[in-house]
């Protein structure tokens, strides 16, 4: 656990320290929960980006995109019930002042009893060995079964007040539990109200018809609300998809863990619109397609894991996350969902439009089915930029810090150093940047040792650093190193488009999916 | 202006039926001033941005880009001045409850007397044929001269008004012009009020410790407060530039003409920062240089003029706008502004930050000026699209609607179409585009007649159509057609990536730029 922390602090820093992530107004000390993109990171971003895009709608001749405003008209967020049911349940202590989130105190608890059976556990599992066996133990030590009985029951009673929205039930299993504020231990408690996670705001200049909006809290409803205008005026035919990125907003309350989970945040969604009874197999299509597209990048298979999806949402008749081995253990990067036709049924209901697609082959109209992917773009862009960053022991005995980002995905394809800045040496090494920069990123560094130079590139994540020394002068060529190897090797500067094409091209990536 | 008003509508109506652009939420009657692009309409807009982004920064060795967040720490925006100074000048009339904005209302009172100075020259022109000089007309008919006089007192009155920001003055001015309610006549108005643009929304849970804040009304605030964080990771050397895309928010009053002024709409800036003095320089460089990208695009350089402004805002020591030909007339496509110290200088007053830049030449540091380009994307979208839709006159006597988008911009680059549905033609045809997408957005169509199809492309704005015919089976041969030309020709199915890429490759158009 402390190595884990060790690394996210590690991640965090070198985020900040090599352009990728900053705090948002941090002259003005920050806005919580809120980050902005530096200069690589901007670019690192931009590159999941096109490469799930591409992946998507220009790959499939079925899946086309949209692009929906943020604002959306209110009674969209009645229909999806997100401004009866996106609530968290508060509440606050009256002697701090402070505010929890109520089902995270009781979760807090609950976790605290789970750690005195651990530390049982542990202490057991010293004191006998190789002889102890934590089934037989767990069954028998009577603190460990009135322990775990406290945990069964403050877990059944936490599931019964959330599933009946019973807010007094909430605030009396609180005070039963005898749970204290955690800043300042008072038991003064306030009773539960809801607390609706969209942020809202007003529409329209005159007092008497401004209207409530809200910032989106997810960009499936953009798609949902334009379904029949797209299936019309694209003449598409079921089964198909539409396909959006866009910023996303949620007042969170407990908003941590750096860019895992912020108030604004991008989504990257596709919706594919199916005939009702074949969601099944296309939710299953869509699980295998969306994992095949995550272990093209090369980021090791044994980062991810299915987690499916026991309890499901009101819309769902299936769901499964790919959680990936993030810093702070693995976590849900992307959702895949099948959503039946709650959505759009709800549409219907609610605009008294209807929503339907008329099967040509059926000859019948009907509300199509839904399997949803969903990714946070920005968990892309943490489980990326955490998995590539690595220290590694060299034969020298130094370390050396390496940023091993996916070549398709990295800020700068290349940097370009002149040995030293005279003699010619920095205009050549500029005339091949005027070359290069019209197909990748190319950066030009003179200052420092070379090898200084190749560790800088090596942590921001740039895959070659090309030196043009006094030879070059003569033979037109240069030396290149890789990234990853560290090898070096002498190139004609006029295969260097190539070479460098090669490792960082979309398409020779894309390819791995179909491996 | 008739014909100009026609030319509008249609381009309304062909973004919708072309899956360009749609009303949002439109099966909820839409909201005011907000639209969402389409499945073609993403794909433009995401060419234009990917454009311009190349151009301003992959091209420029000391441009780098950010992506900061929509939601900022508030005090940006009184550093800024929008919180005191972004308003609007509101007046209600108190019988019909409609809300106006003050000095839209004068201005088309002032319009109104200007027309019938137009009346009286149309006539006079009619009148005197060629002997007409209008020059003489205005010096000496006595309507004329009174007319003019009265638009020159209410120019003056509306500047003064503005200028001191005199409420009171204000609706004096409409109360003493006589002016009504345009839905009603009535003149039974209320005091002017100043109403801010700025969406304002709450961050945070707790009642006691929630944020007001503001959905930025700018990207170039983004870029000033995170200046000396990318300065100093990204080790940047003056003159430097920040570049960013991004969604702003204003609440505009009176929001029209589709979607060139809408309540939520994206920029594209670049903020360059230099020594102080140097900015006339850069700024008239950065004129000549933002003119030629827009050229480089072939749209015709009759389309856009300058316009260097007199009246300057607090912060600005020159600027001048692009104007591009809309389809009513003359507007502001980009901004070129000298913003000079201002902003940094504020966050500096605000933050209690130093943000000063360390010029090692000069060995001093100094807070450096800044010449900015602005650009909506979501108006760039509009110069395209309109200038694009075309009727020609056919040979035979026909009309055909073309869509004729720059190549590098089309959503689709080519079609690709069976002859008939049968005979193992869409076999051939599904195998080109296979081959195809990798490179680009490739669409099929099987239905209707060829000559239909190719019609559908050309409203549509794709460049190529290939058609595969039974010699294709035999010859590996396909026919392509051209968007523009109409023109046909026999190909190679080998060598049509080549002859797609030569027409639609970014840095075949971006060299134009250096012509």
């Amino acid at each position: 656990m402390a190595k884990q922390e060790d690394q996210f602090k590690k991640v965090l820093s070198h985020a900040k320290e090599y352009g990728y992530v900053f705090q948002s107004s941090e002259i003005y000390d920050g806005l919580s929960a809120v980050y902005d993109y530096a200069q690589n990171g901007v670019e690192l971003k931009k590159n999941i980006r096109d490469y799930w895009w591409k992946a998507m709608v220009q790959m499939h001749d079925n899946i086309v995109g949209i692009d929906a405003a943020i604002l959306m008209h209110p009674t969209t967020w009645k229909a999806s019930g997100h401004v009866d049911a996106f609530n968290d349940p508060l509440i606050d202590n009256k002697d701090s002042k402070k505010r929890y989130r109520a089902d995270v105190l009781v979760e807090d608890f609950r976790e605290k009893i789970n750690q005195k059976i651990q530390k049982d556990i542990e202490k057991a599992q010293k004191r006998f060995g190789d002889a102890f066996n934590e089934e037989e133990f767990r069954a028998t030590n009577q603190n460990v079964i009135r322990r775990q009985k406290q945990i069964d029951e403050i877990s059944a009673e936490l599931a019964r007040v959330q599933e009946e929205n019973d807010l007094a039930g909430f605030k009396q299993l609180i005070v039963d539990l005898g749970i204290g504020c955690p800043a300042s231990g008072s038991k003064n408690w306030t009773e539960v109200k809801q607390f609706n996670l969209m942020f809202g705001t007003q529409i329209g200049a005159s007092a008497e018809n401004a209207t409530q909006v809200y910032l989106r809290p997810e960009t499936a409803q953009g798609i949902f609300v334009n379904f029949l205008n797209v299936q019309k005026t694209g003449r598409m035919k079921i089964p198909f998809g539409i396909a959006q990125t866009g910023k996303a907003f949620r007042n969170e309350i407990v908003a941590r863990q750096f860019i895992f989970r912020m108030r604004e945040f991008e989504q990257m969604e596709m919706q594919f619109f199916v005939k009702p009874g074949t969601q099944k197999e296309w939710y299953t299509t869509w699980k295998e397609t969306r994992l095949k597209w995550h272990l093209s990048l090369g980021m090791g298979s044994e980062n991810y894991r299915f987690h499916d999806h026991d309890k499901l949402a009101h819309y769902a008749d299936a769901a499964a996350d790919i959680e990936f081995n993030f810093p702070f253990g693995f976590k849900e990067l992307e959702g895949i969902h099948s959503r039946t036709d709650f959505d759009l049924k709800a549409h219907e209901e609610f605009s008294g439009k209807k929503l339907q697609y008329f099967d040509h082959e059926e000859n019948k109209s009907y509300v199509p089915y839904v399997v949803e992917t969903s990714i946070g773009l920005d968990r892309m862009f943490l489980a990326v930029f955490s998995n590539s960053l690595q220290e590694e022991e060299l034969e020298n005995g130094t370390t050396r810090t390496v940023l091993k980002l996916p070549a398709v995905l990295a800020p700068f394809k290349a940097a370009v150093f002149p040995l030293v800045k005279k003699d010619g040496l920095p205009e050549v090494a500029k005339k091949i940047i005027e070359d290069l920069k019209w197909d990748f990123n190319v950066f030009y560094d003179e200052k420092d040792a070379v090898g200084k130079r190749y560790r800088r590139q090596d942590a921001a994540g740039t895959p070659f650093c090309i030196t043009v020394d006094h030879d070059s002068l003569e033979d037109n060529s240069v030396t290149i190193r890789h990234r990853d190897t560290m090898d070096q090797k002498r190139v004609k500067i006029s295969d260097l488009r190539d070479i460098i094409k090669a490792e960082v091209d979309v398409k020779t990536w894309l390819k791995k999916m179909e491996a």
